[in-house]
């Protein structure tokens, strides 16, 4: 197909689909005459990659560029594109908050929390560092946050957690699998996070309906 | 407290103190001399809930005014915060990605998922519209994506959130409540999804440990 059945084909303006291709973050098409290229489904494909990675996932582009040289590298164990993906959502921060002992404090919460569920993580990954700095965020507001309210967290994810990386294996051809863990560690970030946002609305509203029926008439009777 | 120990205490600086001041976010300090004013620990703390808010939820500035509006405007019920922090997390996007059948198709799931949780949401609650414009990337994506899948999730973040809910209210007084509420929402999915990166790193360490073992020396023996 030419670029503009490209970009009608997956909703992505055909100047966006050029800045992409001179990025170097979309392959090249097959040149079929002067200034005129032929695209295939592997281009679509890629286009919808780079758009649910930015779009949903908040990656930045100079990041994409990374996460789609890991899909691409034959080399790289499976096991360690995750930590490339994860690289990518949760990229350098400059500063931590707090001081030098208050992060150093939440690191060794996260450790020991880490240790108690028995979790073997390298000690660059940066989701470590990360949720260290969301503790000090956290007990600087005022919360009490023990190394046993993240065990708690850490159970309830674990299974999800656990299936995810079962169902990117599967006998699926290498780079299949690499973007299907891409996609998975991204996307479904943010499914988990919205049904959270629609569990608590139920939660909250239960609650508030409780509460009036209460104030309103006593307990609620039978059959209201 | 001078502006000059407000900055150095939360670790913001200065002019950026100065704008959040001039924007309205951070109430202006009682005056105590021309151009000096006095800080206290609830601007201390009001500083260090927008940059968490900011650094760690990725809340837009433009919508920080928004939640600590509502944090401060005491008829607004407890339970409608919620909505104001969803919406503040989860802003409008302005195209749906797929064609409009395909998003309709995936909204009428997300509905079919959310009946059979017998959750209790809002039509207008942002995170039903963010989640079904997820499953439709999930699936141009080439992901099989069930109504059964989102229940799964579902069920699974389920228990977190009444916990989350519950934990919120508790005899505070109600600044404090939505303030704990907002912070929740925005920072404690921070630590979920990092703690759910940290055990895709476990699992699949284990896993291709697990593999390694039997490729070098067969099954792994007792003991090994």
């Amino acid at each position: 197909m030419r670029i503009s059945e490209l970009a009608a084909t997956t909703g992505v303006p055909v100047p966006t689909v050029k800045f992409y291709l001179r990025e170097g973050l979309l392959p090249a098409g097959e040149t079929t005459a002067v200034n005129q290229a032929d695209y295939g489904p592997e281009h679509v494909r890629r286009l919808r990659l780079i758009r649910a990675l930015t779009e949903i996932g908040g990656v930045r582009l100079r990041d994409v560029g990374r996460v789609l040289a890991a899909i691409d590298d034959a080399a790289l164990p499976l096991h360690e594109t995750f930590g490339v993906a994860q690289r990518a959502l949760r990229p350098d921060v400059a500063e931590e908050p707090g001081s030098d002992a208050e992060f150093d404090r939440a690191l060794g919460d996260v450790d020991a929390a880490l240790a108690l569920v028995d979790w073997q993580v390298t000690g660059d990954a940066p989701a470590r560092r990360s949720l260290a700095r969301t503790l000090v965020s956290l007990r600087r507001l005022g919360w009490q946050v023990s190394v046993d309210d993240v065990v708690r967290y850490a159970n309830a994810i674990d299974p999800i957690a656990a299936d995810e990386v079962e169902a990117v294996d599967g006998g699926r051809p290498r780079t299949e699998s690499v973007e299907r863990m891409v996609v998975g560690t991204v996307l479904l970030e943010s499914v988990l996070a919205d049904l959270r946002l629609l569990a608590h609305e139920h939660h909250s509203g239960r609650r508030a309906r409780r509460k009036g029926l209460t104030a309103r008439r006593g307990r609620p009777t039978a059959g209201s």
